[in-house]
């Protein structure tokens, strides 16, 4: 590796950024060393984009940036968790300013928005991947996790599902959208996900469980489950879509994409009958549109899909053709 | 990515292992949850190594699981940091599952060593490669920065120097070592160095300024001089190596392998003329060898090399060279 066309590099996340109180050394020593609030747990969550797994080759270095961060900040934001400090870890096949400049430009935007700081990282000469380290703090005991989902709870998702899986297959040229409005909407529920942080810091105290749709809706209810031991009951009619989504594919295509499609990052979780009311004003307060799609429901019962009051046949195990829809063979 | 098959391998690294009372929750849910002691600052370091870049293709599964770990100790070593938790983003080109069982029972086993937890992180598909994060504990206001260092400080490192280096000279044909003995002594130092922890914690309070040779001792001591605003003589006689490098090179090769060999991970630090003797107890308390190279002087000096009480001149801008080592077309 060429270190001096490195430390160039290097030099794009080494800029003037907000600086926040609780990081007493960020960039330029062995470690980053930082001070911790009394009473916090700290939240520390790492995901790794790998070119051709977690996103298509030609991505823009803007949009790359933009996502590395929203996905990761996605599972704070299912945790309840107030982001604070990041960690990058580049890997580039070679040197390319504009590329570099692009990327960290889009990524301190959304670092400044959330008044996070960027402490380290590690940027290496490799095949195009990145792995961000998110840390935030949650009061203690405060946190949203899988495990605390029990019978009778209802089950909710924030905003609308499907939309991101959509852009992706307009990508990929599995679906054509006439209306240029609509494929921009899909594309940009695609390519910048909004990562529900504050849904998730009002759900502190609310929500039994909750979990960030990464994977798609069912697969990512059914870690809920897992966790939980629960079973669940899916009120197909009630899955929210776009009207974007509605409006370009069939009834059928618009389920599978709202069920399995991945990539929503918004946030399911579930609900004790009894703070019902208390979440109707939480999220109505921060201007969040959520819906309830189901129940949790005894183990035994699996998880049911209910059509016009009536439990149907639905397979949906589909969960590994959509993750493999990135894969240039596929 | 075929998630069931990963979900496989992500048991490898989900096995009971010891697990500390700072861990709320480990690896399962979306982050992990971490309590953190009062009056304590966070280390936090990020390293990525890559196939080709980092370590060579043919490197055995055990050597690589224990050196992602010990690379990464190195830093926290470095900061007088106290190792607790590991996050491990590993990217596989395909599934081995003798491969991944070798690697985690390599890196478990020196986790249980020093007591640390793995708590998340991300297996995902793609070119071999790794970024793992450490995090530590040091009190407030303890930590051994690069910046601290003061003319008329003396310059130490810990251990011997280009073992390492002669260890990976062996590996691509460019040294010969006939003595079995001395080639695996070579060979063990390069894949398996020793991070030094126990020296870290004991130079807290003592050490003005210190910093992990990783890159090759005069390159990573410049570092220290460029954020301590200071230069240095180096006494060339005193440079510290190993009987089995000065049998198996020429004492010119020696000195080179020594200053600018690289992943050593040994301390090279710096010590204000009062503390010298408070610094003899220390590292003696821990039987840590350690040896007295030089002294800090003012920045318009640069950098010295002494050598029979005499400067003399000496090339040392051969940094470049050395990291290009691994790379297929050297």
């Amino acid at each position: 590796m060429a270190c001096s066309e490195f430390s160039l590099i290097d030099r794009y996340f080494n800029r003037i950024q907000n600086t926040r109180r609780d990081v007493v050394a960020g960039i330029g020593d062995d470690c980053a060393l930082l001070s911790i609030a009394e009473k916090k747990w700290l939240a520390v969550s790492t995901d790794t984009l790998v070119e051709g797994t977690h996103f298509l080759t030609d991505i823009s270095p803007s949009n790359l940036g933009y996502k590395s961060l929203a996905v990761n900040l996605s599972d704070l934001a299912s945790m309840g968790a107030d982001p604070a400090w990041m960690s990058l870890a580049l890997t580039l096949p070679a040197i390319d300013e504009g590329w570099v400049s692009a990327f960290s430009e889009s990524l301190f935007q959304q670092l400044d928005y959330y008044n996070m700081q960027l402490i380290g990282g590690d940027t290496t000469r490799g095949p195009l991947s990145l792995t961000v380290t998110l840390q935030g703090f949650i009061p203690e005991g405060r946190a949203l996790t899988r495990a605390g989902a029990c019978i009778g709870d209802w089950i909710y998702v924030t905003g609308t599902l499907g939309d991101s899986a959509a852009g992706l297959a307009i990508l990929q040229n599995r679906l054509h959208v006439k209306d240029t409005q609509d494929s921009q909407y899909f594309l940009s529920r695609h390519f910048r996900p909004q990562p529900r942080i504050l849904q998730g810091l009002a759900l502190r105290g609310i929500a039994s469980a909750a979990i960030d749709v990464s994977d798609g809706m069912i697969m990512d209810l059914c870690h809920i489950l897992a966790r939980s031991n629960c079973g669940a009951r899916i009120n197909l009619e009630d899955i929210p879509t776009s009207a974007a989504l509605r409006r370009n594919t069939t009834p059928d295509q618009a389920r599978d994409l709202a069920l399995h499609g991945g990539e929503d990052y918004e946030l399911c979780f579930t609900v004790p009958n009894i703070k019902c009311g208390t979440l109707d004003v939480a999220l109505s307060h921060i201007n969040a549109p959520f819906t309830r799609i189901g129940q949790i429901c005894p183990r035994s019962m699996g998880v049911q899909f209910i059509h016009h009051q009536k439990i149907i046949e639905y397979n949906w195990h589909g969960y590994d053709h959509f993750i493999q829809t990135y894969h240039s063979e596929s």
